[in-house]
Protein backbone atom coordinates (compact mmCIF):
# COMPACT_ATOMS: atom_id res chain seq x y z
CA UNK A 1 0.00 0.00 0.00
CA UNK A 2 1.08 3.70 -0.46
CA UNK A 3 1.46 6.03 2.39
CA UNK A 4 2.24 9.65 2.87
CA UNK A 5 2.80 12.09 5.33
CA UNK A 6 1.96 15.94 4.99
CA UNK A 7 0.49 18.64 6.91
CA UNK A 8 -2.65 20.72 5.64
CA UNK A 9 -2.60 24.40 6.56
CA UNK A 10 -5.75 26.02 7.70
CA UNK A 11 -8.49 26.65 5.54
CA UNK A 12 -7.64 30.27 4.04
CA UNK A 13 -4.03 28.85 2.51
CA UNK A 14 -5.80 25.71 1.04
CA UNK A 15 -8.32 28.08 -0.22
CA UNK A 16 -5.76 30.52 -1.92
CA UNK A 17 -3.20 27.10 -3.18
CA UNK A 18 -6.49 25.56 -5.04
CA UNK A 19 -7.32 28.87 -6.40
CA UNK A 20 -3.75 28.50 -8.38
CA UNK A 21 -3.88 24.66 -8.62
CA UNK A 22 -7.19 24.56 -10.04
CA UNK A 23 -5.33 25.57 -13.13
CA UNK A 24 -1.59 24.23 -12.82
CA UNK A 25 -1.47 21.54 -10.60
CA UNK A 26 -2.75 17.66 -12.03
CA UNK A 27 -2.99 16.68 -8.83
CA UNK A 28 -5.59 19.36 -7.66
CA UNK A 29 -8.55 16.53 -7.12
CA UNK A 30 -6.13 14.05 -5.96
CA UNK A 31 -5.14 15.67 -2.39
CA UNK A 32 -6.15 18.56 -1.13
CA UNK A 33 -3.92 21.22 -0.34
CA UNK A 34 -0.38 20.33 1.47
CA UNK A 35 3.29 20.52 2.94
CA UNK A 36 4.39 17.14 2.36
CA UNK A 37 6.46 15.71 5.12
CA UNK A 38 7.46 12.63 3.88
CA UNK A 39 6.53 11.59 0.45
CA UNK A 40 4.73 8.83 -1.11
CA UNK A 41 6.30 5.08 -0.25
CA UNK A 42 5.17 1.38 -0.31
CA UNK A 43 5.04 -0.27 2.76
CA UNK A 44 2.67 -3.42 3.61
CA UNK A 45 -0.75 -2.27 5.81
CA UNK A 46 0.50 -4.25 8.84
CA UNK A 47 4.35 -2.89 8.95
CA UNK A 48 2.72 0.79 8.66
CA UNK A 49 -0.43 0.24 11.27
CA UNK A 50 3.11 -1.09 13.62
CA UNK A 51 4.67 2.22 13.44
CA UNK A 52 1.82 4.59 14.43
CA UNK A 53 2.73 4.18 18.31
CA UNK A 54 6.09 5.74 17.42
CA UNK A 55 4.31 8.60 15.18
CA UNK A 56 2.09 9.73 18.19
CA UNK A 57 5.24 9.88 20.58
CA UNK A 58 6.53 12.14 17.83
CA UNK A 59 3.54 14.09 17.44
CA UNK A 60 3.36 14.31 21.69
CA UNK A 61 6.99 16.05 21.96
CA UNK A 62 6.94 18.11 18.84
CA UNK A 63 5.16 21.77 20.07
CA UNK A 64 2.96 23.40 18.01
CA UNK A 65 3.73 26.25 15.29
CA UNK A 66 3.18 28.55 13.19
CA UNK A 67 4.72 28.70 9.33
CA UNK A 68 4.76 32.01 7.12
CA UNK A 69 4.39 32.35 3.98
CA UNK A 70 4.98 35.52 1.50
CA UNK A 71 6.15 34.47 -1.68
CA UNK A 72 6.32 31.54 -4.79
CA UNK A 73 9.72 30.02 -5.62
CA UNK A 74 10.07 26.89 -7.89
CA UNK A 75 11.79 23.49 -8.46
CA UNK A 76 12.98 24.63 -12.24
CA UNK A 77 14.67 23.61 -13.82
CA UNK A 78 15.14 20.42 -11.46
CA UNK A 79 11.26 20.12 -11.44
CA UNK A 80 8.55 22.03 -13.01
CA UNK A 81 6.91 22.59 -9.60
CA UNK A 82 5.74 26.44 -8.52
CA UNK A 83 4.97 26.32 -5.04
CA UNK A 84 4.23 28.67 -1.97
CA UNK A 85 7.80 29.23 -0.20
CA UNK A 86 7.35 28.83 4.12
CA UNK A 87 9.67 31.47 5.20
CA UNK A 88 10.65 29.55 8.60
CA UNK A 89 12.18 26.28 7.43
CA UNK A 90 13.08 24.53 11.01
CA UNK A 91 9.97 23.29 12.51
CA UNK A 92 9.21 21.47 9.28
CA UNK A 93 12.70 20.27 8.56
CA UNK A 94 12.75 19.00 12.46
CA UNK A 95 9.36 17.28 12.29
CA UNK A 96 10.74 15.84 8.79
CA UNK A 97 13.80 14.74 10.32
CA UNK A 98 11.94 13.15 13.59
CA UNK A 99 9.42 10.57 10.75
CA UNK A 100 12.77 9.69 8.51
CA UNK A 101 14.29 8.15 11.95
CA UNK A 102 11.25 5.65 12.15
CA UNK A 103 11.19 5.25 7.74
CA UNK A 104 14.85 5.06 7.86
CA UNK A 105 15.19 3.17 4.95
CA UNK A 106 12.76 5.84 2.99
CA UNK A 107 15.27 7.57 0.49
CA UNK A 108 13.44 10.69 -0.75
CA UNK A 109 14.38 11.80 -4.30
CA UNK A 110 14.86 15.29 -3.39
CA UNK A 111 16.47 16.70 -0.38
CA UNK A 112 13.67 17.89 1.97
CA UNK A 113 12.68 21.62 1.25
CA UNK A 114 9.29 22.45 3.28
CA UNK A 115 6.63 24.18 0.01
CA UNK A 116 2.93 24.07 -0.62
CA UNK A 117 3.25 23.44 -4.19
CA UNK A 118 0.59 25.56 -6.32
CA UNK A 119 1.75 24.06 -10.15
CA UNK A 120 3.41 21.08 -11.09
CA UNK A 121 4.47 18.99 -14.13
CA UNK A 122 4.06 22.65 -15.94
CA UNK A 123 5.40 23.08 -19.45
CA UNK A 124 8.32 25.31 -19.60
CA UNK A 125 6.98 28.43 -20.59
CA UNK A 126 3.95 28.46 -18.60
CA UNK A 127 6.05 27.93 -15.31
CA UNK A 128 8.26 30.61 -16.23
CA UNK A 129 4.75 33.20 -17.02
CA UNK A 130 3.11 32.07 -14.00
CA UNK A 131 6.16 32.75 -11.90
CA UNK A 132 7.00 35.91 -13.62
CA UNK A 133 3.33 37.58 -12.68
CA UNK A 134 3.87 36.08 -8.62
CA UNK A 135 7.48 36.40 -8.07
CA UNK A 136 6.79 40.03 -7.04
CA UNK A 137 3.92 39.33 -5.02
CA UNK A 138 3.83 39.14 -0.90
CA UNK A 139 1.19 36.49 0.22
CA UNK A 140 1.40 37.41 4.06
CA UNK A 141 0.23 34.01 5.26
CA UNK A 142 0.13 32.67 8.23
CA UNK A 143 -0.93 29.07 9.10
CA UNK A 144 -1.24 27.29 12.92
CA UNK A 145 0.50 23.97 12.25
CA UNK A 146 -0.75 21.78 15.27
CA UNK A 147 -0.90 18.35 13.34
CA UNK A 148 0.06 16.12 10.92
CA UNK A 149 -1.24 13.30 8.79
CA UNK A 150 -0.79 9.59 7.87
CA UNK A 151 -2.42 9.06 4.30
CA UNK A 152 -2.92 6.01 2.20
CA UNK A 153 -3.38 5.96 -1.19
CA UNK A 154 -6.50 4.88 -3.17
CA UNK A 155 -5.98 2.78 -7.02
CA UNK A 156 -7.50 6.28 -8.52
CA UNK A 157 -4.46 7.98 -7.51
CA UNK A 158 -6.70 10.54 -4.42
CA UNK A 159 -5.41 9.79 -1.17
CA UNK A 160 -7.67 9.40 2.00
CA UNK A 161 -6.62 10.72 5.61
CA UNK A 162 -5.72 7.58 7.93
CA UNK A 163 -5.26 8.91 10.94
CA UNK A 164 -4.21 12.93 12.34
CA UNK A 165 -1.36 12.83 14.57
CA UNK A 166 -1.91 16.30 17.34
CA UNK A 167 1.09 18.08 17.96
CA UNK A 168 1.68 19.30 22.11
CA UNK A 169 0.05 22.64 22.50
CA UNK B 1 -17.06 26.89 8.09
CA UNK B 2 -19.26 23.59 7.25
CA UNK B 3 -18.29 20.63 8.72
CA UNK B 4 -19.40 16.62 8.49
CA UNK B 5 -18.40 13.67 9.95
CA UNK B 6 -17.78 10.15 8.18
CA UNK B 7 -16.66 6.85 7.99
CA UNK B 8 -14.13 5.58 5.51
CA UNK B 9 -14.19 2.17 4.80
CA UNK B 10 -11.23 0.17 4.02
CA UNK B 11 -9.28 0.55 1.10
CA UNK B 12 -10.48 -2.32 -1.21
CA UNK B 13 -13.87 -1.32 -0.22
CA UNK B 14 -13.13 2.17 -1.43
CA UNK B 15 -11.64 1.05 -4.45
CA UNK B 16 -14.94 -1.05 -5.82
CA UNK B 17 -16.92 2.29 -4.52
CA UNK B 18 -14.82 4.43 -6.61
CA UNK B 19 -15.09 2.25 -9.98
CA UNK B 20 -18.99 3.30 -9.92
CA UNK B 21 -18.89 6.64 -8.24
CA UNK B 22 -16.33 7.38 -11.05
CA UNK B 23 -18.91 6.94 -13.85
CA UNK B 24 -22.24 8.07 -11.73
CA UNK B 25 -21.04 10.44 -8.57
CA UNK B 26 -20.71 14.45 -9.40
CA UNK B 27 -19.01 14.24 -5.62
CA UNK B 28 -16.33 11.88 -6.77
CA UNK B 29 -13.25 14.08 -7.19
CA UNK B 30 -14.45 16.18 -3.88
CA UNK B 31 -14.40 13.72 -1.40
CA UNK B 32 -12.87 9.31 -0.81
CA UNK B 33 -15.78 6.83 -0.73
CA UNK B 34 -17.35 6.90 2.57
CA UNK B 35 -20.31 6.58 4.88
CA UNK B 36 -21.65 9.86 6.35
CA UNK B 37 -22.68 9.44 9.76
CA UNK B 38 -23.61 13.74 10.12
CA UNK B 39 -24.45 15.32 7.21
CA UNK B 40 -22.89 18.81 6.40
CA UNK B 41 -23.67 21.35 9.02
CA UNK B 42 -22.20 24.72 9.36
CA UNK B 43 -20.75 25.99 12.74
CA UNK B 44 -18.19 28.82 13.47
CA UNK B 45 -14.27 27.05 14.08
CA UNK B 46 -14.30 27.68 17.25
CA UNK B 47 -17.26 26.26 18.55
CA UNK B 48 -16.65 22.95 16.53
CA UNK B 49 -13.49 22.72 17.93
CA UNK B 50 -14.36 23.31 21.75
CA UNK B 51 -16.50 19.89 20.69
CA UNK B 52 -13.76 17.40 20.29
CA UNK B 53 -13.26 16.45 23.38
CA UNK B 54 -16.71 15.48 23.60
CA UNK B 55 -15.94 13.57 19.85
CA UNK B 56 -13.02 11.83 21.72
CA UNK B 57 -14.99 10.62 24.39
CA UNK B 58 -17.64 8.93 22.25
CA UNK B 59 -14.62 7.75 20.48
CA UNK B 60 -13.45 5.88 23.29
CA UNK B 61 -16.50 4.51 25.22
CA UNK B 62 -17.71 2.63 21.19
CA UNK B 63 -15.86 -0.46 20.21
CA UNK B 64 -14.57 -0.95 17.23
CA UNK B 65 -16.75 -3.00 14.65
CA UNK B 66 -16.67 -4.99 11.62
CA UNK B 67 -19.56 -3.60 8.67
CA UNK B 68 -20.87 -5.92 5.93
CA UNK B 69 -22.00 -5.11 2.68
CA UNK B 70 -24.26 -7.49 0.11
CA UNK B 71 -26.11 -5.63 -2.24
CA UNK B 72 -27.01 -2.19 -3.61
CA UNK B 73 -30.02 -0.42 -2.80
CA UNK B 74 -31.39 2.63 -3.99
CA UNK B 75 -33.05 6.12 -2.39
CA UNK B 76 -35.30 7.04 -5.35
CA UNK B 77 -37.35 8.44 -6.12
CA UNK B 78 -36.64 10.62 -2.43
CA UNK B 79 -33.34 10.75 -3.82
CA UNK B 80 -31.99 9.86 -7.16
CA UNK B 81 -28.97 7.78 -5.16
CA UNK B 82 -27.37 4.59 -5.21
CA UNK B 83 -25.48 2.75 -2.43
CA UNK B 84 -24.07 -0.28 -0.80
CA UNK B 85 -26.23 -1.13 1.28
CA UNK B 86 -24.94 -2.20 5.11
CA UNK B 87 -26.05 -4.90 6.48
CA UNK B 88 -25.64 -4.72 10.06
CA UNK B 89 -27.10 -0.86 10.65
CA UNK B 90 -26.68 -1.09 14.38
CA UNK B 91 -23.32 0.06 15.13
CA UNK B 92 -23.39 3.09 12.77
CA UNK B 93 -26.84 4.29 14.14
CA UNK B 94 -25.08 4.02 17.26
CA UNK B 95 -22.29 6.06 16.54
CA UNK B 96 -24.91 8.56 14.87
CA UNK B 97 -26.76 8.79 17.74
CA UNK B 98 -24.36 9.65 20.11
CA UNK B 99 -22.99 12.21 17.92
CA UNK B 100 -26.26 13.82 16.86
CA UNK B 101 -26.70 14.35 21.11
CA UNK B 102 -23.94 16.55 21.28
CA UNK B 103 -24.72 17.92 18.11
CA UNK B 104 -28.41 18.69 19.24
CA UNK B 105 -29.76 21.03 17.26
CA UNK B 106 -28.16 19.92 14.01
CA UNK B 107 -31.33 18.56 12.19
CA UNK B 108 -30.54 15.86 8.94
CA UNK B 109 -33.10 16.54 5.98
CA UNK B 110 -33.49 12.60 6.22
CA UNK B 111 -33.82 9.64 8.67
CA UNK B 112 -30.31 8.46 9.27
CA UNK B 113 -29.47 4.94 6.77
CA UNK B 114 -26.07 4.43 6.85
CA UNK B 115 -25.07 3.60 3.54
CA UNK B 116 -22.38 3.84 0.98
CA UNK B 117 -23.01 6.09 -2.20
CA UNK B 118 -21.72 5.51 -5.50
CA UNK B 119 -23.93 7.12 -7.60
CA UNK B 120 -26.22 10.07 -6.70
CA UNK B 121 -27.69 13.67 -8.86
CA UNK B 122 -29.05 10.56 -11.21
CA UNK B 123 -31.46 10.64 -14.40
CA UNK B 124 -34.11 8.33 -13.53
CA UNK B 125 -33.63 5.92 -16.23
CA UNK B 126 -30.23 6.07 -15.76
CA UNK B 127 -30.44 5.33 -12.03
CA UNK B 128 -33.16 2.46 -13.16
CA UNK B 129 -30.40 0.98 -15.76
CA UNK B 130 -27.96 0.98 -12.74
CA UNK B 131 -29.72 -0.39 -10.16
CA UNK B 132 -31.75 -3.02 -13.07
CA UNK B 133 -28.21 -4.38 -13.45
CA UNK B 134 -26.20 -4.41 -10.34
CA UNK B 135 -29.37 -5.41 -7.75
CA UNK B 136 -29.04 -9.27 -8.85
CA UNK B 137 -25.34 -8.67 -7.33
CA UNK B 138 -23.86 -10.17 -4.12
CA UNK B 139 -20.99 -8.18 -3.10
CA UNK B 140 -19.68 -9.83 -0.19
CA UNK B 141 -17.62 -6.78 1.43
CA UNK B 142 -16.43 -6.19 4.92
CA UNK B 143 -14.62 -3.61 6.54
CA UNK B 144 -13.44 -2.96 9.76
CA UNK B 145 -14.70 0.56 11.33
CA UNK B 146 -12.05 1.88 14.37
CA UNK B 147 -12.23 5.18 13.81
CA UNK B 148 -14.27 8.08 12.37
CA UNK B 149 -13.18 11.77 11.25
CA UNK B 150 -14.38 15.35 11.09
CA UNK B 151 -14.21 16.73 7.70
CA UNK B 152 -14.29 20.51 6.67
CA UNK B 153 -15.16 21.94 3.36
CA UNK B 154 -13.05 23.71 0.89
CA UNK B 155 -14.11 27.07 -1.07
CA UNK B 156 -14.17 24.25 -3.93
CA UNK B 157 -16.40 22.17 -2.46
CA UNK B 158 -13.92 19.53 -1.66
CA UNK B 159 -13.42 17.79 1.71
CA UNK B 160 -10.26 17.85 4.03
CA UNK B 161 -9.99 15.59 7.17
CA UNK B 162 -9.56 17.43 10.37
CA UNK B 163 -9.46 14.99 12.51
CA UNK B 164 -9.50 11.08 13.09
CA UNK B 165 -11.02 9.36 16.13
CA UNK B 166 -9.96 5.87 17.23
CA UNK B 167 -12.38 3.33 18.59
CA UNK B 168 -11.93 1.06 21.05
CA UNK B 169 -10.48 -1.98 20.28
Amino acid sequence: MYFGIAVFPQRHVQDLANSYRKRYDPHYSLIAPHITLIEKFSLPEEEMFALIPEFEEIAKNTDAFTIHINKVSHFFPNSPTIYLAIENHEPLIDLHNKLRQILDWHQPAYDFIPHLTIGQKMLEDELLDVYGSLRMHRFNLTSLVDRFHLLYQLENGSWVNYQSFLLNK
